[in-house]
């Protein structure tokens, strides 16, 4: 057990500042306390009054008669400080500190300072500043003065097969009005943690008590940034090993602040990104809004999650039928040809103005016998082959449809292998969504349940990928490089990449007319000229870069015109070196680059070329290094991915020449992680199958240790892009 | 008015079928209909008893001693016809028809066909068959059997400026889902309509009885298909007249089957794509599901629309409102800076450690003195300038926060010139949800209300721009060309885009290696080569094109391969023919299509070419023909529109060449309909501002009349792309 047992399961707890009036925060916090049924000794702490609603009270925590393990602190932020130190002489291991102020503000931040230096110094575990608490449905400690809790009551964990879902949450609010959301989805709620503003105890380390505590099946993470990204990383896996579900909703994506950069890829990547690499390694799953959390906290707790993403419709409306049709389409799921025999069976159960084909329209003649024919298709969906998610879709208006069936729905839901989940067109009626959440179902919206199941879908093969005996693991193994990594190799960019085997086209530098032309002769036609300069990073814009040339006379012209347009753009005549380059034949254009993102360190970017690039954005990235699973799954992440692999008729490209420069780039970014700042390669031409790849540019950014000081661009090597 | 006022304002109303029972469809049809408070004489028929649910009963439509407007038809499919022609020699002048049955199936198409007929003959109007009928709640006619009006009660619409909504829709099912969701919400519906299979009253038709009925602000649409689509056309440029909106779900997209095509154009397109275009020309707005169409009725109703995308997001929970700055600008919309007037009067009202930053942290302490402190935000937010839209959260999971301060807040609402909604995080109470609809908001999730005011934002700019007095405005002006449409032309493809003043790179075609490279040097190197040949429509998987010929002897040995590689493509010894074209200079390349869509006829298609075109298909389609306004905003719909404009430091593009480029193309497209079965330019390269476009490669292929034959691929005159 991680060391937040005293704070999460205490034997006692003492409210300091506890009061009588339930209207306000401190009394509250003592009366939901005491409501919520706790089993150990509660001591409220206050001079005021002997007794407070009806227990003996302490004029302070110097006094109490017990060492409890925890004390709920509600006291003014001044005052913080001082009943934090009578906490730690008295023995007391933890406490929550509930009072207000952000770590923006300038009290809040002090009031921030104190605590981390008070708890690194005394070991006294603390919850907060600004926290709103915790609950622990479980065991029954409501240590909160949440108003929530008076109105949202949690259900229990049903049957044989549901599991407990937790709330982590940096915001307060945030907790309570998804544990609002999930009690009326009566979505069994285990523990609910707000962090506040984390100035000991983070939500990394919460998550970390919550697997080994053990009750949790899943666990919905609302996320600001990470305190410590490393410790997340670790948790994150023994999530993964332990098959409790993270399912994050990270915000921040609008305001995160582009940091000034000189290659694409940073400019490209955002701090964002990396927490979607991050997530995607680790088989975390992100969300998109509340609804979609509460969706999937579902359909996880229910115990089974989709093995695929093909989707059998059953549905009483043809319209709302062909609606979910779409969207599931839409969101990545599919809709496929169902078993012969299914749609057989079928045909003799349904009207014949029904159709037997998916989107199943069983017709709304069928919910009219009492539930009986509606069983008896959930029956032949449940048998049926080739499907990986059943969608029923059926009014749940009316709160008899399901009730007149609750015992063989929950009979047959309880023997299912895969998740079959329910949608009501109009509204459904909150006695249906109880049956359906305690059978182990649930009612969603369309969107929800597409988002959500393509999501599920993509974490079960995450999970059967991590297991040792499966065919699609991967683990980074040590790349064979022909030269170790010692810094000396960035002062030449050829030897560093030849090191890690980047091979360039044929090239070489030259400083005149004539020099390029016998150069050209040697390399072959075509060839393109580029210049080679620090003050000219981008060559396409300043005229520095001339393709195609055929002939003696073009490329002792173009060396002329290239060379006149470097030194006008950067107002520079010392210009004068020019890179021969081999021509590349034409192919996919993509490129390839390396970041140092400050939370999570190196990390591989991926996406396609050309004018794309910088407005649609596909571009993905893994941190380093990368296996070479890890760099297929990569390139499968790209919006063009199937492109690539060879859709429409095209010629597939050399996809493992690209994992390749992919696990090589990882491999060439995590050793000199201390020295690159970042990495492009751009453009990346990749070759129809067996034909390879080229790296026509490249251009490595050095750390630079003066801070105020513009990043230097390394010397471009190879050459030849823009 | 049109003449469906007998149907849904009829003086009487006979229900055939009528029974007692009021679990049966027959019965219950009777009751709501009495329950309902039809004013009307209400005449059930049925030969089984003299009294129904306490009526006086006839046993058969020729015993009625009156002739009532409106039969209610609720007997088996087989006796529909019998009781119809009764109808009609009575002098009953509409019905409807709810029994079963759907057009696919065998009885129900035959029903179908005789419905259609036997309207067509007697001018009886028909709503159905397999329709569920109708309701008013205005006027109190509830013409319908479903269970939802048992368990959902209509609302009023309250105050001077909120409106009616109204549900027109193919899927009975589907009506009444949307009817339970607004109810539910407190939207005030109107009229719903369900047209079942539309034998002979359709859906346009329905829209346009209620645009002259005049009491719905807004029209929900569930959409399958059009059974003419002209008619609707019509309708919707009334409906944007009148300033109503139609808010239009149409399903069908996975299943559209995509015809056989010969060019790049029809294949993109697919039949959906028309309807994006049909309802972008006309103003009409399509939603992705039902809790968007229940969001957007709610705003339209409340009678505000937002002028622009610009949010203030004021919130009592920081990390709610990071959330939702995310999802408003993921979703198109901005969350700008505030003006300084209200920062600084924000800073007096709020704590310190609030934030008056957009997302603005009123801090959850705003709410604890009974609203009066967030009244005051409100007002300030009411107040202020430079945003569009207001978007509150706070937390509306207990009845209080909303019911202490219903008055000023109905009055702050009421006085409003832009949109305020409000997100509870958590629960939403129904109380609450009530109280905000009367006063003209609504409580919204937060990816619903992104997407809701993205579109409702783009429709004030539609009805703006339709204004005779906007600056914006645009007709379609009949282009000039330099020969006047006939069939003629389409023997010689250069005449034809001649023309309509559509250029292309200077070319000729050549049979022999000496004329090509004839040809070559007078045009100017470079060249590309290309076969001409009706065999070999897509020169690059033929290896029949060759780029960037430089030299005479490149020339000569390009012409060679080319025509080897085209004849062992095609098996055809005789090809010979060979297309010598300055090869343009790089620019951007798009293509220009036309489609002729079997529903809206002639549409133009843009999209950007390369690698992309295929797996994001960034293509937008207008109908032909197109103003030059229109032509811009076809530019602007495109994800890449930016780079074409000058995003990111690129250069702008020449986009006024390129839309007259579209306006050209779509006036051949209009003329030549008849003839012309598809059309692609591809590539087009659009080069920097007043440098032009140039058509590259152009395919026409002119409708065929022997259905059975391969459509011939017209002979493509220009040409270097592939």
């Amino acid at each position: 057990m991680n060391g937040l047992h005293a704070l999460f399961k205490p034997t006692g707890i003492a409210i300091v500042g506890a009061s009588e009036k339930v209207t306000k925060i401190r009394g509250r916090l003592l009366k939901l306390l005491v409501d919520g049924g706790y089993q150990g000794n509660i001591y409220p702490v206050n001079p005021s009054s002997p007794v407070i609603q009806g227990l003996p009270a302490y004029p302070n925590v110097a006094a109490l008669p017990d060492i409890p393990d925890l004390a709920l602190i509600a006291v003014p932020a001044q005052q913080v400080m001082q009943v934090l130190e009578e906490c730690a002489r008295k023995g007391i291991k933890a406490a929550a500190v509930f009072s207000a102020g952000s770590a923006a503000d300038p009290v809040g931040s002090r009031l921030q300072d104190q605590v981390a230096e008070f708890s690194q110094r005394t070991g006294l575990r603390v919850l907060g500043p600004n926290a709103e608490g915790f609950i622990d449905t479980i065991n029954r400690v409501i240590a909160t003065f949440s108003p929530t809790m008076q109105m949202s009551s949690p259900v229990k964990a049903q049957g044989p097969r549901q599991g407990y879902v937790s709330i982590v949450s940096q915001s307060g609010a945030m907790a309570f009005a998804l544990y609002s959301r999930a009690c009326a989805d009566y979505l069994p709620i285990g523990h609910l943690v707000s962090t506040g503003n984390e100035a000991d105890v983070e939500c990394a380390e919460v998550i970390d008590y919550l697997i080994e505590e053990g009750s949790s099946r899943a666990i919905l993470l609302f996320l600001e940034g990470f305190k410590n990204p490393a410790r997340f990383v670790e948790v994150a896996q023994k999530a993964a090993a332990a098959g409790i579900a993270i399912i994050v909703a990270k915000v921040g994506k609008s305001t995160a602040g582009q940091r000034a950069t000189v290659s694409h890829t940073a400019h490209l990547a955002g701090s964002d990104m990396a927490y979607d690499a991050i997530f995607s390694r680790y088989g975390v799953i992100r969300v998109d809004d509340p609804e979609e959390m509460i969706a999937l906290g579902s359909v996880v707790s229910a115990g089974i999650l989709p093995k695929g993403k093909r989707v059998a419709i059953i549905t009483t409306s043809g319209g709302a039928g062909g609606w979910a049709a779409d969207i599931c389409e839409e969101a990545g799921l599919s809709v496929p040809e169902l078993h012969p025999d299914f749609k057989a069976h079928l045909r003799g159960i349904i009207p014949d103005y029904g159709s037997a084909e998916n989107p199943v329209d069983v017709t709304a003649s069928v919910v009219e016998d009492g539930g009986v024919t509606l069983m008896a298709i959930l029956k032949e969906v449940a048998g049926t082959e080739g499907i990986d998610i059943a969608l029923v879709i059926v009014s749940l208006v009316s709160p008899e449809r399901l009730g007149q069936i609750e015992a063989p729905l929950s009979a047959l839901l309880s023997g299912m292998s895969r998740p079959m989940l329910f949608h009501s067109p109009g509204t459904s009626h909150d006695s249906a969504r109880r049956i359906l959440m305690q059978a182990g179902s649930a009612q969603l919206n369309l969107p929800v349940f597409a988002r959500a199941m393509n999501k599920l879908a993509d974490y079960s093969d995450f999970l059967e990928r991590r297991r040792p005996a499966s065919s699609k693991t991967g683990q980074p193994q040590p790349t064979v490089t022909a030269v170790p990594y010692h810094r000396d190799l960035l002062s030449d960019t050829d030897a560093l990449l030849d090191a890690y085997g980047i091979a360039r086209p044929a090239e070489a530098l030259v400083r005149t007319p004539s020099q390029a032309v016998a150069q050209a002769q040697r390399i072959g036609y075509p060839v393109a000229l580029k210049v080679i300069s620090e003050r000219v990073p981008h060559k396409t814009e300043a005229g520095a870069l001339a393709l195609s040339l055929a002939t003696d006379a073009q490329v002792a012209q173009a060396f002329e015109q290239v060379v006149a347009n470097a030194r006008n753009y950067a107002n520079d005549p010392s210009i004068d070196t020019v890179l021969v380059q081999k021509m590349m034949p034409p192919g996919r254009e993509l490129m390839v680059g390396g970041i140092m993102d400050p939370d999570f360190g190196p990390m591989v970017m991926l996406g396609f070329g050309g004018i794309y690039v910088e407005i649609l954005r596909d571009v993905t990235l893994a941190p380093a290094p990368l296996a070479l699973a890890d760099a297929h799954a990569m390139i499968d992440r790209l919006k063009g991915s199937s492109l690539l692999r060879g859709a429409r008729g095209e010629a597939a490209s050399d996809v493992d020449a690209l994992a390749g420069l992919l696990v090589a780039t990882s491999h060439l970014l995590n050793d000199a992680h201390q020295d690159i700042g970042e990495l492009d390669f751009n453009p990346v031409i990749v070759y129809p199958e067996g034909q390879g790849v080229a790296v026509v540019d490249s251009l490595i950014v050095k750390k630079t240790i003066v801070p105020e000081q513009a990043t230097p661009a390394c010397h471009t090597a190879t050459a030849a892009g823009g």
